[in-house]
C-alpha cells in the first residue's frame, strides 16, 4: 500500500533520506533561485498579458505541488516564456486583454492544461510527448523566441502593438513608430545592453580581477534584479513614470489568493484545443530538461508520473491566480548549478517569492516595464538557434521540410498553428516515407549464406526464382505498394515460378498488409507462381499462424534466406558452410 | 505532346482500338446496367435527401466525364450509398431539406470534392488513401450500412424521422411509430421481402425452371424495374396516394439542367471538411473496385490519373444538378460481369439514363416511396459484415480496436465522426506500436555466423559485450525510447565495455533518433562503455555520413554482427566459416 501510494507521491521517497547537508545546499539553491525569479516571474506574467503579480502566484503553488508529485529532483516549474506567449494567443481569442474575464480565462486555461496533464498521466500517456520530433521542437522553440522578443519591442519603444503572429506584430508596431517615447527607449536599449553584457561579458570580466568562478555566477544571476533595482530607481528620483514611461505600477501584497477559474461551456470549449497545445509543449519543455539533469547525476524520470507532477502545478497554478506553467530550462539549470539535491529547494524557492509577493511588491510601483521587457527578450534570444534548418537540409530532407513549415507557420500565423502544423507534418511525412519502403531485389552472394541486393553487389541469382527483401514493416500504409510491387516484378510472360518474400526487416504485419498478402498470393496462384517467405521473424509468425494465411499460402515459410534458395533452386549446399552448420 | 495528353486522358489510349465487337459488348452491358440504375438513381437521391432527378442527373455528365478521364475501363460512376448518406449529413448541417438552399448545398459538396479530387490527383496525392486501413474501411462500411437501412425505415412504416447517428434515428422513428400507415407498411415490407427474394431465390429459381443462367442473371438484374412497375401500378390503381402512402409525385422531363453550385464563403467553408471526407471515402470506394475488377483482366488503374477521373465526374455532378459521386461496387461489377469493354459502355448508360430522365419521369409519378427504400434496404444489407470484428480481434487487436471505435463511432455519432476517428486510430495506434519496438538481446548461435535472442535460443555471449538487436526504424517516436533501453541495460556498476546496436531491421534513422544515439554514445563515453554499430543498411549508412555522428562514434560501424562479435571477444573465426568467407 504505502510502495503504491509512494510511486504517486515521489515525495515519500526522498524525504526519509533528507538531511542536513540536503537541507544546506537546497537552500542556497533556494537563494539564488529566487533572486533570479523575482524579475523573470514578473516579465513573463507581462507576456502573457497578465498583470505582475500573476507571475509570482504562478511560482509558488505550483513548485510546492511539483515538489510533492514530480520525479526530478532538480526541475523547477513556474511560467516560461513560450508558454507564456501561447497563453496569450489563447486567451487572447476569447478576452480582451486587461479585464477581469482576461484573467479568468488565463486560470481556466491552466486548470484546463492541469486536467490534460493529470489525465494523460494517470492514463500513462506519456508516450505522446514522442509524437513531436526533435528537429520540430527545435523550430518551433526558435520561431517562438524570434516571436516573444518582437512581442517585447513595443514595451522597449514604449509604443502599442498587438497581434499574435509577426505581420501582425510588425505592421501595428511600425505604424506607431511616431509615437515613440524617447526615455524609454534609453531605459530599454540600456537595460538589454546591460543585461547582454551580463550574460555574455560579466563571469569572465569578474574572474579577470580575481573574483572566485562560483562567486562570479551568483553574481551574474543577480544581473537581472541590479537592472530591475536602477531602473526603478531612476524612475522614481527623475520622476520618468510623469514623462511617460510606463511603469508597473500599483501590485497588490499579498500571499496568492484563492480564485476561481471560469468554468463555463463556451469558455472550456473554447479554450480545450489551446490548452491541449500547451499541455503538450509544456510537457516536452518539460521532460526534455528533467531528463538531461538526471542523466548528470544518473537518476531517473518517469514521464507518467511527470505529467502527474504538472497536472497538479497547474490547477495550483488555477487555483491561486496564476497561469499555465512547465518545468523551465533556464530556471531548472540555474538550480542544479547552484546544488539543489532535492524537489524541497523548489518550495524553499516558494517560501522566497511568497515573501516577496507579501513584502517587496511596493518596492516596484515604479519598475519600467521596459527593464522588465528587456529581461525577456534576453533571455528568449538564446533559445533562438536557426542552426536546426541547416543540420535537417544536410542530414533529411523530410526533418528539414517539417522544420521549415513550424518555423514559418509559427512566425506567419502564431504559436499554435506552427506547432500543430509540426505534429501534423511529422506524423504525415513519417507515414509517407515508410508507404513506398526500400525493397531490394536480392541474390546470393558467392560462397557465403548472405543474400545482397543485385544492383550493388555481384550475386548469384536463378531465372525462376525472384527474391524480394522488403525494409519496412507492412502495415496499412504500404500494403497496396507491396501488391503494386509483386505485380510489376512478375508478369504473366515472365519465366519467373516462385517469389520469395525475405522478412528479416519486417517487425509487423497487420490485417491490411494480410489482406493484401492474402491478393499478392492469389494472383501469383492464378499464374502459376508460388509465394515463399523466409526469415519471418518470431512475433510476426506468431500472428500470421493465427490467421488462415498460412494454410492457403501456395509456397513455404523457410526459417533462413538460404534454406529457400536451397529448396527452390536445388543448390548444392556448399560442404565448408554444411560442416559449419 | 500527344503522349503527355494521352497520360491524362487516357481516353485517347482505348479509342483508337475501339471496333465493332467492343461496341457490341458496351451496349449490351450499358442495356443492362441502365435498367439496373433507374430504380437505384432515384433511390440514393431519396436518402441523400434530395429530389429523385437528383440522382438520375448525378449519373449522366458524370459517367462521361470518367469515361475520358479516368483509367478504369469497367469501374460505373454515380451516386452510391455510403456517399448519399454522407451527403445528407453534410448538407443537413447548412440547410434544411425539401428547400432551395438544400440542392444548392449539395452542388456546393460535389464541386468541392471534385476540386479537391483533382487538385489530389494534379499534385500526385494518391498515396494519402493508403492511411485508411483495410479493416477501417470495413468497419466504416458496415456500420454505414447500418445506419442507411435504419434511415429508411421511416419510408417503410410512412413516419417521420430525422438525425444522421442510430440513436437520434430510432429514438425519432419510435416516438412516431402510432403514426404508422398501414397500407405504406404493407408495401414497405411486401417489396422488401420480394427483392430479397429477388436477390437470393430468383436465379436458382428460374434455372431449376430451365432458363438459361445469363438470362436468368439478367432477369434478376430486372427485379428491382418489377418491384418499382408493379407498385406504381397499385398506388395509381388503388388510388393510394389519397389513403396516406408517400409517393414520389412529379419529377421534371428534362435533360440534366445547368445548375450552379453556391460559393459563398460561408457556404465553403462550412462545407469543406465533409467534403474533404467525402472525397476520401469515395476514392477508396472506387479505388478498390476499380483494382479489383483491373486485376481480373491485367489491366492497370493509375490513382492519380483516378483522382482525376473522380474529381471531373464530381464537378461535372455540380453543375448539372446532381450530388457527390464515385465509382459504385455493386453498379461496376454488374457492368464488369455484362460485358463492358470500354469506358464507352458508360457513355451508352448515360445514354440510357439522359432518355429515363426526358422520356419516362412521368411514369414514375405514383411510384411509393417505400418501394425505393425497399431497394435501398436490400442494396445496402449486402454491404454489412461484421465479421471483420471476430477477424481483427483473433488477428491483431490494434486493429480491433480501430474498427471497433469506427463502427461506434459511425453509429452513435454519424458518419463524419466515424471515418475521422477511424483514420486518426489507425494512424495512433501504428505510432504507438513502433513507439515501443521489439529490442531482443542477442548472441551467437554456436558453429554459425547467426546471432538469436538470449532468451529464446541457446546462444554465446561475452560479459563485456551487449548487443541489442532493434527490430524497428528509428525515427521521433521510439528515438527515447531507445535512450532509455541502453540506461536500463547499462549501469554504472556492470561490466560493459562495449554496446552492439545491431541494425539489420532499421530501416530509417531520422534527426531526432540521430540526436538520441549522439546522447546514448555520449552517457556511454562518460562510463567508459564503448557504442558500435553493425549491419547498417546502404541508406542508413549514407545518411549517418553526412552528420558527424560516425566521427564522433567512441567505436566502430561493422559491416556483419559477426565481424563485430569477433574484433571484439577476440573470438577466433571458426575454421570452416573462414573457408567459406
Amino acid at each position: 500500500m504505502l510502495n503504491r501510494l509512494r510511486s504517486y507521491i515521489p515525495m515519500l521517497d526522498w524525504g526519509r533520506d533528507y538531511n542536513r547537508t540536503a537541507f544546506q545546499n537546497d537552500m542556497i539553491a533556494a537563494v539564488i533561485v529566487t533572486i533570479m525569479l523575482i524579475p523573470q516571474s514578473l516579465a513573463y506574467a507581462l507576456l502573457a498579458g497578465l498583470p505582475p503579480e500573476a507571475g509570482l502566484y504562478a511560482s509558488i503553488l505550483p513548485i510546492i505541488l511539483y515538489a510533492i508529485f514530480g520525479t526530478s529532483r532538480a526541475l523547477a516549474v513556474g511560467p516560461v516564456a513560450v508558454v507564456s506567449l501561447m497563453t496569450a494567443a489563447a486567451v487572447g481569442q476569447v478576452a480582451e486583454q486587461g479585464t477581469a474575464g482576461y484573467a479568468v480565462a488565463a486560470l481556466t486555461l491552466a486548470v484546463l492544461s492541469g486536467g490534460i496533464l493529470l489525465a494523460m498521466g494517470l492514463l500513462k500517456l506519456g508516450f505522446l510527448a514522442n509524437f513531436l520530433s526533435h528537429p520540430v521542437i527545435a523550430g518551433f522553440i526558435t520561431a517562438s523566441g524570434v516571436l516573444i522578443a518582437v512581442s517585447q519591442l513595443k514595451h522597449i519603444l514604449g509604443v502599442e502593438a498587438h497581434g499574435h503572429s509577426l505581420p501582425e506584430m510588425l505592421s501595428t508596431l511600425v505604424g506607431n513608430i511616431p509615437d515613440v517615447n524617447p526615455i524609454t527607449l534609453v531605459i530599454g536599449v540600456t537595460a538589454t545592453g546591460f543585461l547582454f553584457w551580463v550574460r555574455k561579458g560579466l563571469k569572465p570580466f569578474l574572474i579577470a580581477r580575481g573574483m572566485k568562478p562560483r562567486a562570479a555566477d551568483i553574481t551574474q544571476k543577480a544581473g537581472p534584479v541590479a537592472a530591475v533595482v536602477v531602473t526603478t530607481l531612476a524612475v522614481w528620483g527623475l520622476d520618468l513614470a510623469g514623462r511617460g514611461v510606463a511603469i508597473v505600477g500599483e501590485v497588490p501584497q499579498s500571499l496568492p489568493p484563492f480564485t476561481m477559474p471560469g468554468l463555463s461551456l463556451d469558455l472550456v470549449s473554447a479554450l480545450f484545443i489551446p490548452a491541449l497545445l500547451i499541455s503538450i509543449i509544456g510537457f516536452v519543455e518539460s521532460i526534455s530538461v528533467a531528463q538531461t539533469l538526471a542523466a548528470k547525476k544518473r537518476q531517473r524520470i518517469d514521464p507518467d508520473q511527470e505529467l502527474i507532477g504538472l497536472g497538479a502545478a497547474n490547477i495550483g497554478a488555477g487555483f491561486t491566480g496564476g497561469y499555465p506553467v512547465t518545468g523551465g530550462f533556464a530556471r531548472s539549470v540555474v538550480n542544479f548549478d547552484a546544488g539543489a539535491e532535492t524537489p524541497a529547494a523548489g518550495a524553499f524557492t516558494a517560501m522566497g517569492l511568497a515573501f516577496a509577493a507579501l513584502a517587496l511588491t511596493p518596492l516596484i510601483f515604479f519598475l519600467p516595464k521596459a527593464t522588465l521587457a528587456a529581461t525577456i527578450i534576453v533571455a528568449v534570444l538564446s533559445l533562438v538557434d536557426f542552426s536546426i534548418l541547416t543540420k535537417t537540409w544536410t542530414y533529411a530532407k523530410a526533418d528539414f521540410v517539417a522544420v521549415a513549415a513550424t518555423i514559418l507557420l509559427t512566425l506567419g500565423l502564431g504559436v499554435e498553428a506552427g506547432v500543430s502544423a509540426g505534429v501534423i507534418l511529422s506524423i504525415g511525412l513519417h507515414l509517407y516515407k515508410t508507404s513506398k519502403p526500400h525493397v531490394a531485389e536480392v541474390g546470393l552472394v558467392p560462397g557465403t549464406q548472405h543474400f545482397r541486393n543485385i544492383l550493388r553487389h555481384k550475386v548469384e541469382t536463378h531465372p525462376e526464382v525472384v527474391t524480394l527483401r522488403i525494409d519496412e514493416s507492412l502495415y496499412f500504409a504500404n500494403a497496396r505498394f507491396l501488391e503494386d510491387l509483386v505485380q510489376d516484378r512478375v508478369t504473366a510472360d515472365s519465366p519467373v515460378k516462385h517469389v520469395v518474400l525475405m522478412c528479416s526487416a519486417v517487425n509487423e504485419i497487420d490485417m491490411s498488409a494480410l489482406e493484401s498478402l492474402e491478393a499478392v498470393n492469389e494472383r501469383l496462384r492464378s499464374m502459376d507462381v508460388k509465394l515463399h517467405m523466409s526469415e519471418v521473424k518470431g512475433p510476426v509468425t506468431d500472428r500470421l499462424k493465427r490467421s488462415h494465411f498460412l494454410d492457403e499460402l501456395t509456397g513455404e515459410v523457410f526459417l533462413s534466406q538460404y534454406d529457400a534458395w536451397r529448396a527452390l533452386t536445388g543448390a548444392k549446399p556448399d560442404p565448408a558452410l554444411r560442416a559449419a552448420q
